[in-house]
């Protein structure tokens, strides 16, 4: 339902004081929706341009656009259920276009790299992560902080991969070599963190059941191998027929359902519905019709991203940096978070040379809103206090925020190889040989 | 906050049981929210299909899909926050995309008539809608019938604009001349019915509040006036200076902030979100770049009308038809719903010939969103009872079903004139003189 609003303009007011409703008001819940659209989307452009001006990355801008307007500084407005729906849009959409952008084979071509650069990039940060903890507990009073610990490393394990994706796709840098190896890494990652988390709340509750997880990790796997090879096929054929049907723009209209049913796929296996989104805009990548595709869906992407990103800066919290020490471990989490990724992304790109493996270890960087529910999540089963809960939320919008400009710096100057053209893609400014 | 899921899925069920959270399940949440996503879109975009196939309008076949999935037949996706957050954004994309196709000076032309259908489609459907609740009052048991009457009648007056201009976009009719005029006495019928509903709101309350009625009125039809005058030229100036900003697509940016904007302020007076919205695209309406921004809005407009649609199908109820006098009560309201609308627009609009005035009229018929929300009103004030409620959201349902078939016989073989060309769209097919 639309929920059109004169009515309720008109009779809020004289009626709000004897409404007979279960104590909501439609009208005011209409405003608070229609603020939090407006609020979100203009902070969110404005930022975006003042960062294009101070030649920094827009999303950064947006993120702190976010922080501004969110609990944390001027609370205009505070994440609720709407903008957590319109959040959620915002970076499927966002995943379907980058995958659109992402031929299958030019992530195959790349499998063996992206698993190291994954497997370490999930053992190291989250061994220092828990590491740092454990070493602090002392400080931070905390009874018993093994278990906390281990869940902070969790926190610290899962890419947010949006955020490096949007970068490289703002540079023009999809194609490019780094960029490929970091979102097969993070298909990879998603997965691996996963099982994880799977392994680690058992833990935390009623012990571990290694063959449930054992058969999570064969059905994710086995979603992904599916999609990638059977559905990019099936596509081949059916698109054709697609184009042929009656509605208006039939294409676009089966690519958003195809997006929305593998987004819903993928959460009820378990892994990310962005990376069901991906999977979808990739089996979709080599289609003929794909720049009317991704046209249209970067209109979408427009809309809906700011909700995703100022919706990560919302989430900051200042409240619990009075105590000094947990100050001294969001930094701490913050530094190793960057350290963990960037050493294993150098160690198992290292054959790429200095310059690729570096911007792989920072293009896994941002935690963004993986980390978030994460820590949300210990917070919620009084793993975490309030304290460990602050501190790794500042670690994942921290992360967030300090990676896209060195990211920036690190793809300067590098060949912006056409979209979707593998081939050329291959032909990298540097001359290093492909794996 | 996206709100990634790798997480929650691995450790929901592990943690369901114990969880400390607020009684709610974020994972479930999730899932809901996909469920309604995938299932909102693919039923809509299904019957779409099917509808085009029959030669019948798609969004008929998009409601009746609401209607099927919803809780009146298979109960797989109910309305919801999310669901209604969607919906909005969708019909306020809508009328964005729909004033992008109204230049303001071909609405003017067609102010008088456009007055007059709007002030007798009001009037007719409120005599007839109360009258007819008033006569059937005692089989159907009512105490103190007047004001529940008065109630019905409310939601028998306002136009669900949305609909109808679904069908003549889909008909590429837009700027044809009864196209215009219904456009422009829908945005009066919004503010009388703004009006109407204060004083029946106030005489169900507390009191008719006169002055403060007075002084919407003057707020309302102001901001209407001043957005169509000043806001045009306004955007005569800027829109030059706004093309020469540094983020990505700075004027579709800017557009999308000013229908938000609008829609908001719109709101905040106590007219129609979604006329705020149709007034931002129109002042864009004639720039140059409006090409550009019509083609990303109809994408934008192709993700999201699928759930105002389904969502108005969605809010069926079918339980209280078990008493035969509700069913009567029902289909006599929807025959002088239709007919209420129809008299007045041929009324008001005779001077035009029989035919248009027939496609006005006809044009005016849906009640959709609006009507449903003055009976959710009605009933959460506990005027109306449960089988008036029930009446009257089968009456807003079916009226909006009944006019798009009816809509595309009577503007069948009607020139389809040159979008956003007013001179060439007064030159019609029929040898009819303007105004």
């Amino acid at each position: 339902m639309e929920p059109h609003s004169l009515i309720l303009a008109a009779a809020g007011a004289g009626t709000a004081s004897n409404g007979a409703g279960a104590g909501h008001d439609p009208h005011a819940e209409r405003v608070a929706l229609l603020v939090a659209l407006f609020v979100m989307f203009a902070a969110a452009k404005v930022f975006a341009e003042i960062f294009e001006r101070l030649r920094q990355p827009a999303v950064v801008g947006e993120i702190l656009a976010g922080v501004l307007i969110g609990p944390a500084v001027l609370n205009w407005v505070s994440p609720s259920l709407a903008t957590e729906t319109l959040a959620e849009v915002g970076v499927i959409l966002l995943m379907f276009s980058v995958g659109l952008e992402t031929e299958p084979r030019a992530i195959f071509s790349v499998g063996k790299t992206a698993m190291g650069v994954a497997v370490l990039g999930i053992v190291l940060p989250f061994v220092l992560g828990a590491g740092a903890t454990l070493l602090l507990a002392g400080p931070l009073q905390l009874q018993a902080p093994l278990v906390p610990a281990i869940f902070i490393g969790v926190a610290m394990v899962a890419t947010s991969v949006g955020i490096t994706a949007r970068v490289l796709a703002d540079m023009n840098l999809l194609s490019h070599q780094s960029a490929r190896i970091i979102l097969a890494a993070a298909v990879i990652d998603d997965i691996l963190a996963l099982l994880v988390l799977s392994a680690v709340s058992g833990l935390a509750t009623d012990g571990v059941n290694w063959v449930k997880i054992g058969a999570t990790a064969a059905l994710a796997v086995g979603f992904v191998a599916l999609i990638v090879t059977a559905g990019t096929r099936a596509m081949k054929i059916a698109a054709p027929k697609i184009g042929r049907l009656r509605q208006r723009d039939p294409l676009f209209a089966f690519a958003l359902a195809l997006c929305l049913g593998l987004a819903l796929l993928a959460e009820i296996i378990g892994i990310a519905a962005i990376i069901g989104a991906f999977l979808a805009g990739m089996t979709l990548a080599d289609r003929s019709h794909e720049e009317e595709l991704m046209h249209k869906s970067e209109a979408l992407v427009q809309l809906f991203l700011p909700f995703f990103l100022v919706g990560i800066g919302m989430q900051l919290k200042l409240d619990v940096f009075r105590n000094p020490w947990v100050v001294v471990l969001a930094l701490v989490l913050t530094v190793l978070a960057v350290l963990g990724k960037l050493w294993g992304g150098m160690l198992a790109a290292r054959g790429l040379g200095r310059r690729a493996a570096l911007q792989i270890g920072m293009g896994m960087v941002p935690r963004g809103e993986v980390g978030i529910v994460v820590a949300q999540l210990g917070f919620q089963l009084r793993v975490l206090n309030e304290s460990l809960f602050g501190s790794a939320l500042f670690m994942a919008i921290a992360t967030t925020l300090i990676a896209p400009p060195f990211l920036r710096r690190l793809f300067a100057g590098e060949s912006s190889a056409p979209t979707n053209a593998p081939d050329a893609a291959c032909v990298e400014e540097d001359p290093i040989d492909i794996q």
